[in-house]
């Protein structure tokens, strides 16, 4: 299978750079720096270049912009991790996969053209080990993983000489006291670390994935590769449709970030979509099966209980969340509580073994401004903290997803209570949407939302694409989703005050005010699209270098007026 | 002339309708009906249907979309207002214009072919007579104007019943204190009357206008009746290029809602962008101009004051605003006082005359996140307090202008400072945007603070497009623009609980949870778009009607299963 044809050359005058770690020396923690043009000033009559700095922002597009790596996705990315889980000596290689249907998909001969074509052998801890980042950071110890992304959030502020409180030993602090989580299944050794909590940079979650309708397995590796590529920090694979297992095996180890699925969708998928037929062996061994993959985080509906199920009807929307439906409606067909619920220490002894996190699903999230904020929503936020309790039991890290369709004056009270209920476990929300008039727009409704919770404390925000609600997103949409929801996060990041956030800002603001365009376009989030917007209206053979745009022409440009009045109130 | 091939055919299922006045039963107040099909229930094997209402929106398009109406834009608009002034009895009609440069341009042959075809005199206020909606209102007047945007502003709450403090009594105490501002030149009796004020619907400004880089007087009238069309309240003309008065007359004659400029820039095209040049006498000509046109409202920068160009150079990004930029380079020049601050009182005199509201413009709003809430932008606003006491005094209605880039945790303080300081007068912002970084997207990190800064008060909001900071926008830019800030001012008037506001949200999300596809894309702001979308994706003859949608298919369709879940939660 080859990298579909998606354009890995959008950032002019960047390189990706290393940084190396000082606990751990031989950590190469990657970045991207943008080279910047000189500042051009006339003084007495001479032409005088005062250098810019480089500016470093943060990179989630993994090996795929190193030039040095030779892409070639049948081989997976380099295992970078691998090294550090077997240095740390309490996990166990395992000869073969161990789920029955990992098993019967493995000797199935009709699956050989389209199943990945290595097998690497999972690993699991070893008898009575917790193999959690929580579990070492609980033990005082910091792990490379840990240091890794403390150097990665720090981005300038080591050069720039700008103080953050963000240390290898803070985050070993953060992720100890369950407010931040660092998702790494030791069986995905090829993502990159990268850290979610409210005293971090705000992350967003990208989801792709089949369904029954749509999309095969190499426009999947590709929307993956592509989300990665214009900043998505995790990835959702949220197939339905076929081939499941074959899919994500794929979209692992060709991804550079950490990899969530909802195990319910493929638990449903193996009972042919029959919701009565589900049951705890069937979603349990489902759920060895995605461990032994390198699945990083599992969203898990365990607080959709069955007392909450009457509540639905009284909504306008009922319940949006598939995962939460599905349950619900198992729990009404057998008249007993949710598997989930009732098996969740099990489930969460699993997840222990591989460290893969659980992200306690919103199975009651609002799915219109109407159902915001109501009874089901917030019984079912009460259970999820008591979830995060007897998770973190377990030493298993915890995320907890939130809303969905929220109106802007409802939304603190979501991340207050979220807050009390879930004991500062670091919350995640898609989006939330501030209206529901504007299909065809919603990741700039969702934006909105997703900006201010995150604000508020929201330590990752799931992108909404302009095909939320409509269909499945293409590349395109993706981008626009992506960007979208970098800007939301960026904004929240510099509301929040978090060290060195304003760099890129102002760098790119001096670079708009000294007329250098092409760094302009370079220090935006979509250097391509903004030159292209530049270029299309540009009607000369322009170089990027004029002191002036066509929005206002050269008598109406105000920067270049207020160039005029700064020497003219410099003579007086 | 003819209008540019623009699609007015988006809004399926729609027709005009017009709601009667009460004190004034010859009103007819133009607003959009969506039809909805019924809810399809099978109760005991029955198909039964049930009715869904029509949701009526506010509608900014005017006459163009009425059917009976033929588009002729030689002729222009029919004069609604034309009667309701004459029938005031306090204005009298001129036989020609009196401004200097409009009657050289009327004496010009040569511009014979790009001259509007009709000739209507301008009307003016009579001797000591003021003819503003505010010296109205302070007597104790309920205008025709006041009484078309009580019944406009209350949308479904007359059919549904649903309590509203919006009566035409209280349009004209808002009015009288100064806390909204019904723009309309007595010379544009074309516009449709509308309020901006805080306790009403927020509003959106677009801008278009071209440069001298670019665009002509067709692709203007196209773009002003394109944004109406999406739902512009108001309409800026900022044109700089070639032949300003006469593209003016054609977007003024042809525009059914308030048409802004900034008198600025055509006295600096008079002097050939020579800014020393400038002068009162010029810019008062230019004002008695456009007054006589019928601009509703001037953007002036009365409040850039000689003391505060020094403090330009402290900023990364300077002065960013054209006009205040040029005012400011004015005062430093000339070594003396803005002629616009010391000539204000004759300013209000003139705008009285035909009820021009001014918008005070912001010359010291910041243009980068680095700059935002500084010294010169608030010491300005100081002055625009000051201003808004003298033009009162005049009984002209009086808009404030924001910022600009500012990030999410300084905006609180732009709209507090704003209403203590300028008494209520209602706040016009551009955005704000909330992070530099992303050209060709600021359409988005400027709807993230318009949202919220209009949630917090903010009564109109200026759009901006994806093309801002790079070049003029296309009619596609045009569209973007206006639907993503019609999500910001929506999505604020549901957090400020304007009565009735979520009837279209409600409205929609029913029809979603009924799968009727049709109704959900007729009741969102862009129907085209959104059933494209829809249509993109699915590869069956989709007639709108299916159960489910290609995101999640039939299996996976949480809105399917919940319904499952309420008829065995019913049974039981």
């Amino acid at each position: 299978m080859k990298l579909q044809n998606i354009d890995l050359t959008g950032y002019p005058s960047s390189r990706k750079i290393y940084m190396e770690g000082e606990i751990y020396p031989d950590l190469r923690v990657a970045m991207r720096s943008i080279n910047l043009l000189p500042t051009v000033k006339i003084e007495d009559g001479l032409r005088v270049e005062y250098p810019n700095a480089p500016v470093t922002v943060y990179d989630t597009s993994g090996p795929y912009t190193d030039p040095s790596y030779v892409v070639d996705i049948n081989r997976g990315l380099p295992r970078l991790r691998e090294n550090w889980v077997i240095e740390r000596d309490d996990t166990l290689l395992l000869d073969s996969i161990t789920s029955d249907y990992g098993k019967a998909r493995l000797a199935d001969p009709t699956l050989d053209s389209i199943r990945f074509p290595l097998f690497n052998p999972p690993r699991v801890a070893a008898e009575g080990r917790r193999v959690t980042q929580m579990a070492y950071a609980r033990q005082g110890i910091v792990t490379r993983e840990m240091e890794y992304v403390a150097i990665r959030e720090n981005l300038n502020n080591r050069e720039l000489g700008i103080p953050s409180y963000i240390t290898p030993e803070f985050v070993r602090q953060e992720v100890a006291a369950g407010r931040a989580v660092i998702p790494g299944n030791i069986n995905h050794p090829e993502a990159e670390p990268m850290v979610i909590g409210e005293r971090f940079a705000v992350k967003l979650n990208t989801n792709i994935g089949n369904s029954a309708l749509s999309s095969g397995i190499d426009e999947e590796v590709a929307k993956a590769v592509w989300s990665c590529y214009w900043g998505g920090d995790t990835l959702m694979d949220l197939s339905t449709g076929d081939n499941i297992h074959e899919t994500r095996e794929w979209i692992i180890r060709n991804c550079p970030v950490p990899v969530g699925t909802v195990p319910i969708y493929q638990a449903l998928e193996k009972v042919n979509g029959r919701v009565a037929d589900l049951s705890w062996e069937i979603y349990r061994d489902t759920l060895i099966e995605q461990c032994e993959q390198g699945v990083d985080y599992f969203t898990i509906h365990a607080g959709v209980l069955k007392a909450h199920a009457p509540l639905i009807a009284g909504r306008l929307t009922g319940c949006v969340s598939r995962g939460g439906s599905i349950m619900s409606q198992w729990t009404v067909i057998h008249d007993c509580e949710s598997f989930l619920y009732t098996h969740f220490d099990e489930i969460c002894e699993i997840l222990a073994r591989y460290d893969v996190a659980v992200s306690l699903g919103d199975g009651m999230r609002p799915g219109s401004i109407h159902d915001a904020n109501d009874e089901a929503q917030f019984l079912e936020l009460d259970v999820l903290g008591q979830l995060t309790e007897r998770a973190w039991a377990h030493d298993v890290q915890v995320l907890i997803e939130g809303p969905g369709h929220v109106p802007m004056h409802k939304i603190a009270e979501n991340m207050t209570r979220q807050k009390v209920k879930c004991h500062g476990a670091p919350f995640y929300t898609l989006g939330p949407l501030t209206t529901d008039i504007a299909p065809a727009y919603d990741h700039i409704t969702s934006a909105i939302g997703a900006a201010q919770i995150a604000w508020l404390g929201t330590a990752m925000i799931c992108y909404v694409t302009p095909k939320e609600h409509l269909s499945l997103p293409t590349l395109d949409d993706v981008r626009d989703g992506v960007i979208t929801y970098k800007i939301a996060a960026h904004a929240a990041d510099l509301a929040k005050g978090l060290p060195g956030a304003d760099v890129r800002d102002n760098a790119l603001s001096k670079a708009r005010f000294d007329f250098r365009w092409k760094d302009q376009f370079n220090l935006s989030l979509d250097p391509e699209k903004a030159r292209r917007f530049y270029m299309e209206s540009y009607r000369h053979d322009a170089e990027g270098d004029e002191r002036f745009c066509t929005m206002c022409g050269p008598n109406f440009c105000a920067m270049r007026i207020s160039r005029n009045i700064n020497s003219e109130c410099a003579k007086s």
